[in-house]
C-alpha cells in the first residue's frame, strides 16, 4: 500500500477551541504515520451542539469548512460532533470521503459486539442518536441510549466532573444494559475511550477515533463519495447574502 | 369554536418570489375565514432546494423566518418545500405548531387511499423523499416514488411544460401503481392538486394546502409544539456572526 | 375558502348514549362554524368496546350509520372508537373521508413531539393500540401505551373516579415515558384533552376533536376516500339476513 | 399420542353452500382419522368476500358459527377465507386454537421455501393479503402477491377458468418471482394445491388443509387459546338487536 | 388422510444421550399413531449447545444426521434445539420438510396468543432468541427473552433444581410480561410443557413436540422443501477430509 | 500511532488455493505497511461456498483457522467469503476483532452511497446477501442483488468470462437501480474492485480489502472482540471425534 502524505480534515461543528483540541488530540492519536490530521471548527456559529436548532446552524459552518478543507488539498472529512450534521449535504459537496463520527463509531460497535448501548450528554440529545441509529440501520444492535444530564462543555470545564460522569453511567450500562459495547456519544468524549476500555474491560468507542479510521480505510481503498446520483456536487445556483461563500 | 382572527406564517423556503407567491396563494385558497396567510422567504439563501446541501442552507433561512413570524404574531407555521428542511429545529425555536409539507401531504394520503405515489421534480430529491417516508412511518404506505427529471425552477418558467409533465406522470402512476392517491412532491405544484383530483379521479393531494389545514386543526384544538423535553426552545447561547440574527 | 354548510358525522361506536352526548359535545367544541356535528351510535350491538369480539360487533354498527349518514348528507365521518373498528371497510362505503379517532390522534401527536404515550382504559385494549401504531406507521413514534385498569363506562358513571385515574396516568407518564405528549385512548376521555394539555403543560390530545378537524380539513382540501382501488365500494352482492340493511 | 376422537369445525365465512362443500371436502382430504370435520357457513352474510366491507360482515357469522360450533363440541376452530375475518374476536370467543387459513398457510411456506408468492382473486383482495403479511410478521419472506383478476365465485361456476386462470398465474410466478413456494389467496382454490404442488413441482400451498393440520397439532399439544390477558372471553355485557345471538 | 407408516428424525444437535432420550420422549408422547420417531443425536460434537460456536459444531452433525436419516427412510426431520442450528443448510440437504424447534414453538405461540416470552437457559443463549425472531418475523410478537442462568445440561442433572427454575422463570413472565404464552427456549425442557400449561393455566410451549407435529402436518400436506432455487440439493462438490462422509 | 508490526489473518474459507491467492493479493495490495497479511484456507472442506450447506461446511475451516490464527500470533482476522460463513462463532473464539467481507463492504458503501447494489455469483447465493442486509439493519440501503448465474470458481479459470460478466452487470446495476455504489458479492471478485471504480467512476467495493482496513481500524483503536456476555470465548466443553482439534 502506498504512505503518500494525505490529510484528513476533522471538523467541529461547533466554535468551542478547547472541544475542537480535544478532538484534534484524538484525531493524531489514531491517524497513521502519512496522516496530517486538519482539525478545525466553524468561526461562525453555536458554542455547543445539543438539539436540532444548534444543529441546522452548525451544519452550514459545517460545509463552509469543507469548502475550505477541499482548498486546502484535505482529501477526507470528518464531521466531529454526534448528530453528525449536515451530514448528506457535507457528501454531495465533498469529492472525497465524509464520515460522521456517530455513524463511525456506532458502525464499529456492530463488529466487536452484538449489541452497544451509547452514553451521551443532555436528554435531549437522545432522540437525535435514536434517529440516527434508526438511519443508518441499527436500531436493534443498540440496546439503550443513556444521558449524563450534563451540557456538553462541562466535558471542557476541567474539572473532570463530567467525565467521571461518562465512567459511571458506562459501568452502570455494561451491568445493566445487556449490552457487549459502549459507544461515547459526543465529540468532547474522544480522549476517554482508550481509558475506558481498559477499564472496564469492553470495548468503548469514541466516534473521533473511528471516523478517521474509517476515512483512512476509505482512500486507501480508492473510495470517494459517489457522485452518481443522489450525492453529486449541488446543482449550481447563485446563493444569496451570508451564505455567498458557499458558491 | 372560536373564530378569532389568527395568523399562520408559510414558509417558502428557498428565495423565489415567484413560488412564494405560488404557495401563498394556494395557501389562501383553503384556509379558514379567520385565517390570514402570512406568505414569506428568506431574503438570502438558495433560489430552489434539489439536494441535500440546498436543504441545509434553507433551515437556515427557515429558522430566520420562524423567529420573524413568531414577532409578527404568527401562531402557526408552515415550511413550504417538500424536503421540511429544518423541521425539529422550527420547532424548537417556535411555540406555536411547526408542520411541514411533505409531513402533511403524506399524513392525509393515508387517510383517503391504502397506500399512495409521490410525485416529484428532479431524480436526486427521490432519496430526501424516502428519508422522510421511513422517519414519519409511512414506507409501508407509499408504492413508489417518481420523478419527472425537470428543476423545481421548471414550474414557475410559465411554459406549463413541468405542469404537463407532472400530468402525465401522475395518470401513468395512477395506471401502473397500485396506488389510490398521489403526493404531490414540491411546493411549486401546488396550484395542481385540486385540477388533478378532478380530472384524474382520484385524491391528488398538495402538501402547502395540506399544511396549512393541519396547522389550523391543530390550533383548533389547542396543540402547540410538546416544549417537554425533546423540542423545548433551544439552550441559550451566544450564536456567532452570521447567526447572530437568530440570537 | 368557501363556508358552506357540511355535516359530518361522528360515530359512536358503541350503544352508549350518554357517551354519545359526551363525544357529540367534544366535536362541537372544536367545529368549524359552517360544521354541522352529527353524533349518533348503533340501535343495536355493544354497550362498551374493551376488545376484538366487541369490535367486531360495533364494526357493523359503523356500517349502518355510515350508510343512514351518507342519506342524511353527511360529506365525512368520524369513527369514534380508540380501535377505529371498521375503518377500512367504512372507507369501502363511505364517499366522503372517513377518519378514526386513534388514527386522527397519533398523527396529530407526531406534529407536535417526538415521541407520544398513550393512557387507555383496560389492559386488554392495549393490544389494540399497539397493532393500530403497528398498522399506521408510529411504532417508533410513540414509547408506552398504558392502561388505567378502568371500564370504558367508568368514564361515565359520573364519579369522575375515571377521570381522575385518567389525570394520575398522564402526570406518571409525562415524568417517567420520555414523551412530548399523551394521546387519550378511548373517545369517553374527549372531554379531558384541554384541561390536561393546560395543567401538565403539555400536549394532551383527544381522537374526537383531532378526528373532526381531520375531515374538516380534508374536506376542505377537496379529498374524499379514494375510489380508485382497494377502498373503492363494495361490489354489490346479496347481503342476507340482519344484514340486509346494509344492501 | 391419544387417538380420542376430536371434532374441528371448518367455519367458510360467506355464505357460498357450493364453496362450503369444496372447502369441507379439502379439509377431509387432510384430517387425521381421529378429526370430525365440521364445514359450515353462516346463514345470513355475504355471498363472498372481496373487500374490507364484506369482510366486516362476514366476521358476524363467524362469531355466531364460534358459539355454535363450541355448542356442538368442536375442540377447534379453521376460519376458511384468506383475509382470516374475524380471527382475534374469534379467538376471544373460543376455548380451543382458532386458524385462519392465511396464517397457515403463510406460516407453513416460510418452513419450505426461504420466499414464497401469493395468487389471489381480485386486486381489491391485495392488499388485505399484505396488512396480513405484516400483521403477522411475513412481509419479508413474501416476494408478491399476484391477482387473476376474477372474482371469488368464479371458482364454483364449474367452468374451470378460474381454476386454469391459477394455474397459469403459480407458473408466472415461479419463473419470474424468485421465490420458492406459492400460497393459494382464497378457501375456494382448496381443491387446487396437491395438483399443483405436482405439476409444478414446487410447494403450493392450501390454507384449508394447512389451517386443518395446524388446528390438529394444537390439539395434539394440549394448546388452547390463551386466556390470560388479550385473548380472554369477551367481558359479559348486554349485547342488542341481532347481536342477541351473541350473548 | 392415509394412515401410512412414516418415519420422522428427531435430531438432537449436542451428543448428550440423556437429552437424546428427554427430547426422543417429548416427540413419542406428541406423535401420530402412525409416526415413528427415530431420536439420534451426533456422534461426534459439542455435549451441550450455548453459544455460536457450539451451534457451527452442532451443524455438521446435523447434517450427518440429516444424510444418515434419509437413508434410514424418514420423511421429514426435526432440528431440536431452541437454536435451530443449520437449519437452512439441513433443507438443501433433505427431501422431506425440516422443522427447528425454536421456529416450530414461536409459529404456534402466535397462533395463541398475541404475544409471548421465551424462558431459556444461559444469558449468552439469548442473542440467538433474539437473532431468529428476527428471522423468523416474530420480533414483534415477544415481549421479553428471559435466561435461569443455568447451563443446558443442569437440565439433565437429576436434580429437578433447573427445572424449578423454569417453573419460577414462567410464574414471573406471566405475571409481569404482558404475554399471553411462554416458549420454553430448550429441547431439554421438553418434558415440561404439558405439566407447566396445565398449572399456570397458559399456554406453554415445547418446540420439541410442536416441530413433530408440524413436520407431521406438512408430510400429511404433501409438502416437502422446495427444490426450486434457494434450498435446492447442495451443488455436487468434493468434499475433502473430516467433511467426505457428507459427499 | 504506533506502527508496531501485526498479522492479520485473512481466511478464504473454501479450500481453493487459487482464490486464496487473489484474495491474499487483495488484501496485501490495501494493507497498512506495518500490516503482515496471512492468508490461509482451511484444508479441509469444500472448493467453493454456494449455499448454506456449504456455508456449514466451511465454517468449520474457519473456526480451526482462527485458532490456528491466535497461536501463529495474529491480531486479527477476516473471513473472507461473501456469506460471513461462522462469524459470531468465530468472534466467541478470537481474542481480536473479526470482520466478514461482506459486513465490511456493505458498512462502507453505505459511506459512500445513499444506497448500493451487489453483484454476486450464482442466484442462490442472493438469499444470502439478502439475510445478511437484514441481519446488519442494511435492508434500507440496498436497492437490488444481482447473480451473473456462473460459479464461483469461474472467477478462478482464467478465461475471463466471468469477469467481463461481473462488469456488464455493475454496468447495468449503475444504469438501472438507482444506487451510488457497488458491492462485489464474491472474494473471488476482490482483485477486480480499483479497475471497475476507475471505469464506472462509482464506488465499486471489494469486501476483502475492506475487512482489512476495517481490521486494522479497530486495531489501531485498541478494540477487540468484546468478550462481556454473548461473544465470550466458548465455555470449555469436551468436543469430541472431528472436532477435538477445536478443543
Amino acid at each position: 500500500m502506498s504512505m503518500n502524505k494525505q490529510i484528513i480534515q476533522v471538523i467541529n461543528p461547533n466554535t468551542s477551541l478547547a472541544m475542537t483540541e480535544t478532538i484534534g488530540t484524538a484525531a493524531r492519536a489514531v491517524a497513521a504515520g502519512n496522516t496530517e490530521i486538519l482539525a478545525v471548527c466553524p468561526q461562525q456559529g453555536v458554542p455547543s451542539i445539543e438539539g436540532h436548532f444548534d444543529e441546522a446552524i452548525a451544519a452550514i459552518g459545517v460545509l463552509e469548512q469543507i469548502k475550505a478543507g477541499r482548498e486546502q488539498g484535505a482529501q477526507g472529512h470528518v464531521i466531529a460532533c454526534f448528530g453528525d450534521p449536515g451530514l448528506l449535504a457535507a457528501r454531495e459537496l465533498a469529492q472525497g470521503p465524509v464520515v460522521g463520527i456517530a455513524e463511525a463509531a456506532m458502525h464499529m460497535a456492530t463488529m466487536v459486539a452484538t449489541r452497544f448501548s451509547i452514553v451521551t450528554t443532555l436528554p435531549r440529545t437522545v432522540i437525535i442518536a435514536r434517529h440516527l441509529l434508526r438511519q443508518y440501520g441499527f436500531e436493534h444492535h443498540c440496546t439503550a441510549v443513556h444521558a449524563i444530564d450534563l451540557p456538553v462543555l462541562a466535558l471542557e470545564d476541567g474539572s473532570g466532573i463530567a467525565q467521571e460522569k461518562v465512567r459511571q453511567r458506562c459501568i452502570q450500562a455494561i451491568r445493566e444494559d445487556d449490552s457487549g459495547a459502549i459507544v461515547l456519544g459526543c465529540g468532547g468524549m474522544a480522549d476517554l475511550a482508550r481509558e475506558l476500555t481498559h477499564e472496564l474491560g469492553v470495548p468503548v468507542i469514541d466516534g473521533v477515533g473511528a471516523a478517521v479510521k474509517m476515512v483512512e480505510s476509505l482512500l486507501a481503498l480508492g473510495l470517494n463519495t459517489s457522485k452518481h446520483g443522489d450525492l453529486d456536487y449541488p446543482i449550481r445556483k447563485k446563493l444569496s447574502g451570508q451564505f455567498e461563500r458557499l458558491n
